[in-house]
């Protein structure tokens, strides 16, 4: 598209400078007026750390508000990262929907935007629309690596995995796969997705980047070992990219797919009983979760059950769930 | 106390017969007017399973409405429970604080109400007054032994244990401690409460009953696992107790104390970082959680530290903690 | 009771003079500091007309801040009294729960205090309770009749009826039921109340007061036949206690007992249908309204049916209903 | 208009095929991410009746999500409809603004989108807008013959009638007018629209589908009489249209006219009184609505005057108005 | 842009009549369904005032709704103009954002719009696109002179100024300076916008209008001071337009320019200390304001200093502060 | 009264020692279970310097929470005050109400607790109650000498006033006096308060301390120079009391009294116009303040007029003003 829109300059101002060498911490401030403060501004922390001309990685967490692995490992590596370690530039935004961040909710408390369906984004709309805006056309074509961290978030829990999506180019898709092999989470997905409209995994993949991404677990908290997951993986992807001196510390990882048929749905609305846990083995038929009426004692509860077989890859987390909400994800091993 | 209010009635009518032999589901019903029900109620769903004159047992799940190991032993084991399996009664509530439960929420959504500070509750009071004196006056009384269901809720996590108080009558103690050891859950806790005030424990257990309560598990979900703990625990009791027919199905547990200092709490806003997982051993003096700020990159976080050796029992659940909140406890193997 | 509360004066001070001959018109004002208004008050209008020492009569609607024909009937008649046709004092408040009427509610929007479970109040509680104890220690000694409206308010719908009460005192009584004869409403009702705790109604009666009441309709609205009701019936009140001059305006009334198992109650939440309309004769055993599940079509619903036969006097309003709602009150003519 | 919107398809999915034959009780799927649902999603409730090649009825309640006839009509419609009786296809949507439906409210409380005032829709806007989609893209062109059932809402009361549009094409619009007849409600209507943007009814009339509608009370609630209008109407419009075997079930009905000038409006906030009761008769001038000031007593309320003579067709229902609110509509016979 | 949006009529309908001699109080009415309204409306007061075929004046206030200068000189101007006085129009419109005029917010409550940044608005848009609309394509086109009343509101403290923009139409600039001249605020700025998107300033300078403009003072309250600039400078701007027969009444005005670098950020949030007060000098590297640290005493605060020397021409209002919001702005004089 | 709640503890516990010298600085910390956090707390910041045995003074700010002289000056203290140059002990709580202070209002957002007429509190009442108790049993026992920091907040704006109540007690009230004298602020005030419940001034008083209380500004906010005046008073008042070493730095002050009649209240709601402002003079009579309708243009103001000669010590600050509030304090030298 080439509307209006796209020549208005985004309303960001960035207070750090994007080709000084050495190490800068600041903030990208988009003025937001509000009730509260008419000539406010919403202020996300960004990191740069750059030693010459070479590659430049783009990292950032908190894509979603309640997901903590990534925060978690980018506020530990722009503390610590030395600019001497690095040929290239990293680019950290550990908190890329900050004001969901701030509330601890998936979506932004301003104008409820799911960043992850908001590109390429508005310079002129919602305030979550305007910082997609500012990653699609300034710090996205920056990066030659892009790596997002997800994890489940407050409603669903997932096995710790790495990701990149099935690409057309076929030579992009493979660097991709390199790089989720480098990450060496304990498990790694090759993911399809149906609908790829307004993420910022296909905004960065239709401009050729190598775009790796995450799920690492889930229900609104972090592990001590989710966040070391999190933190060799980082580190890995920018070793594997040139980007930070020395070795890949490898790690075994467990490839998978997740086929046609991998999602349940509740049909009812109730309290949520997990039949199985997290990887472990499922029978196609098997129930993997049982619904229970709340309103009275002695009803049978609906049994949800697996059209395939596989591992528990994903769950809803929360003990209560509403029709429609997705129960559970299956994988099966390449 | 033998003001006006204890000679007031309870204005919670049952829609079951404690005194009849069988099966029965109903509810009490609590008149509630408001604003979008004049005359509306609070219907909380009740089992009461018989047979003859034997024992009581009073069992009771979300007493904190975010707490699900228990609602989910206890809805099953009402509709599963055979008359023909129990000599004596059985009282279940799978959910006390019924309206927290509705929401998902610690607390009531009507009237803010902590159930388990609310003893001896006022029949003239607040909605969850009004269910605690009906437990004070109605229930309880009934009971020899009571089981009252805790985990952590959505914003703690627990190692799974069973739990009974250390008490003035150390023959009390012995039988609780007893229906703790039968429960069977991996870890066993003798409890030193520092402020009992409210607590539907020390309302029962000042009357002699045996009080038996739990935390398995927390931030607001459950577990296959879990779930499987509780299942066996509740039957295990109630076998313990000789309501229900058949052995006790032991499983090894670990008795745990929980000593002075071994609590550790927030002093700054931030984003928390778990440095040790539940379980894991733990020196004094070890960092157990690091605090992020989160408005800029390049800063140190606030470190927490263990003030004794141990492992740790309970953590701090969502990713956002504020100042004063409960961070870690530590506890020791007896 | 006799405590420190009771000697402690009103906060609430009335810029009229109860006292004084003539019309007037003003307030009650109650002192509320609140965060929009650190020195803000609550104002009620009041209206005082009196001609000499005759007796006095206490006339209140919003008794509940959702029902109308009260209030209409009272600013209408507080514009429209001469004092030259009144022997004695006419007293009226249209709006007791003032707050409550601003916001068009039940309950308070301050407290969510039901005004007419208040009773006697406290000169240092909330809001509703220090209104609630102005009308017992102030207005309530100065009337010898009283007149409180009430409707369904927004989730009830009733026939239209003046009431009093079956009271131990025989001659109190009689008075009550002629003073209800002479309102000449369609409809009148012998009340036997369950649970008086905390109604005006009892405060009143208590001090040896003739207190009479209504249901006129409801649904948070009036129609112009309903409010005819009402303002007819207000004029013969204060005709047959010889306050306000000229001849009750007789007009045919069916008198009503409400028996054991005229409530119906709802034991599913869901969209109700109402099977029958207000006035319509039930068989005991009919289906007065089905509950009807939401979430998929194909469902049977739930059928509510009456204990008793008679006619439908009550029923619940909105197009859906919570489980333990009020559904439905049958009546029987005497 | 040609944009990208048109193309992409519908989020939309719906658990019934619209071309098998039988009874098929199912859901149209919206996915919805939200903060307590990440993978959540809007389960719509649609029930397809078809036997063979016949025409095919689209019939649709709760467009609005506090009006109830229409919901009540259909979910019965659905549970007892036999596809042996049936000649085409019969697509049932009994809650159209699902969401709204839920809580009860006009507009969606996930949006606030007035479902009537968001067509064509959008397949990437909002969720109102996306359902608006669907059935702009997806369901209506499969319809013969709509059927849109309205009733007032919480926040108007109408006469019970049924209508259709006064239409360009005069074919189109007698076929409309005749299956209003058909339905045969107290009253029917021959509307003309000022405003149409955004309608639903617009939407089907400019396919040239036959496009009736209804209103049939009010208030938030129904009535066992309103009911029984609604279903005898869907079933003669069936019955009409050759779909339900079956003689139309005709009943004398009044057709009306709403001339300019019909619509008062109110120039203060206030307590409203109405003076007439629908269906009474109006002279020019005749005051049929006050508004009185609720600050204090003795103050005139301002006079509403009808601008034409004519019948009371519909009215303000909540006892509380503010400016610029409709308080009548008159209609005058044919 | 020539889109569809344009064609379409606005919604909104006036209640005067522009071209009518005399004086005239009405409406701009502006359809507005809403769940507690179905057929509601926005009522935004507005007062047309001609006499015969002057000039036109357009008056506005409360452009953003916590402002009260402006609404309270024109309440007042046009309950006392005399249409014998005016030669020519004056349209005032005393709440342009009149629903956030009634909550007493900056933005609308409805639609959380900003009104001068939602030019040039759309007539299918938010309510606020909907004002705006109207204005841009009735009001605005009738008007010679616009005067366009601002202040700090509840967030910002200004010193007392009138105020036009440096504009490429070197005449249109010029007659913008003479009226502010006339004006005779105490101080009056020249301005040169970053960022005009979406402004009613720009709105009416693109069509060659004398725009005028306003800050005189905030906090969300006004003083009788600053209220006397107000009625002052209104009537001299009609006069010295030609449309108010009489003299301007001169006062001493000094003029201030907006350098670079003349504003001040917080850089934390914290409780704010405002070193300097309005109208003061501040010397670059001065401490202008200091931010503390709330959650313990014992810690230095965050200094907030200037850029450049001046004069102290704004700060933030409110005791409390967060990062990113305005924390003062310094003037120089000319 | 010596009923059970005396006798238990308060749940707050410090984390300062009050007879250890020199500076600490600490928390109360006062557990708070709550939906978001089950194990969590409030903490009340607290410094404690000391230095030997001389007397004590009780510092306090932010018994309402939106006002900011007290806090800003106490802050300071704190983090500047030398252990060396103080005879005795300084006690430092900069926000009473600390829940209130974090939200910037004037009654904490956990219960509406208005702190200064919460006392003497309870130690198993609300959050706001506790923290008065602590107050009432712990802390004011242990002063010589309170010093309570007011100003208007965010609804009233004061002449900069130090004040003290006239007592019983004539020593008490002389040593109050001499207090406020030393203080020096612009105005002092001798106050004669009516209702006397409830408040902290009362409680310090009853047991014999030398209390002093301010008015400082208002509207929320503080200026550089109510700023000045708060932090020499606390000086003074320190070296008044020997506990700090230096001389007083007197200033000028004028003596206020509050005479009978000084208060006016709004008749009706509307946007407020102070006719004059802060310390002008104003004759009996004389219009201090009109109130605008703001639904339509071409009304006439309400007009509220002074009851007294004298000057304006305070008025209502927000440009909104509803019926019963507070307009403006007079005041007359004395």
């Amino acid at each position: 598209m080439s509307g209006q829109s796209d020549i208005r300059p985004s309303p960001i101002s960035p207070t750090v400078d994007f080709d000084r060498d050495g190490v800068q911490h600041g903030h990208l401030r988009l003025p937001y007026s509000r009730d509260d403060s008419a000539w406010g501004s919403v202020m996300i922390p960004i990191c740069v750390v750059r030693n010459g001309s070479g590659p430049t990685a783009l990292l950032t967490g908190a894509n979603h508000g309640d997901e903590y692995e990534g925060p978690l490992a980018l506020f530990d590596l722009a503390r610590r990262l030395d600019a001497r370690d690095v040929s290239g530039t990293v680019i950290i935004v550990p908190a890329m929907n900050y004001p969901a961040f701030r509330t601890g909710t998936r979506t932004s408390p301003i104008d409820k935007g799911n960043m992850n369906r908001s590109f390429p984004g508005k310079p002129d709309g919602s305030v979550t629309q305007k910082i997609a805006d500012y990653f699609q056309r300034e710090l996205l074509p920056r990066a030659d690596i892009v790596l997002d961290f997800h994890s489940g978030g407050k409603t669903l829990d997932f096995l710790p995995w790495c990701a990149a999506h099935v690409l057309p180019d076929k030579a992009q898709e493979k660097a991709s796969f390199d790089a989720v092999e480098a990450f060496s989470a304990p498990w790694s997905v090759k993911m399809l997705e149906i609908d790829t409209v307004g993420m910022y995994d296909t905004a960065a993949e239709e401009m050729g980047k190598i775009f790796v991404t995450t799920e690492l677990g889930g229900g609104g908290t972090s592990t001590a070992a989710s966040v070391r997951i999190a933190r060799r993986g980082v580190a890995n992807v920018l070793r594997h990219a040139g980007i930070l001196s020395g070795d890949v510390e490898t790690a075994p990882t467990t490839w998978l797919d997740m086929p046609d048929g991998c999602f349940c749905f509740a049909e009812s609305d109730g309290m949520i009983e997990t039949m199985v846990d997290l990887g472990e083995p499922v029978q196609a038929g098997q129930v993997v979760a049982r619904i229970h009426a709340t309103g009275r004692t002695g009803l049978a509860p609906q049994e949800v059950k697996s059209g395939i077989s596989g591992l528990l890859a994903a769950r809803h987390f929360p003990g209560l769930v509403q029709v429609g909400d997705c129960v559970s994800v299956m994988a099966v091993e390449v």
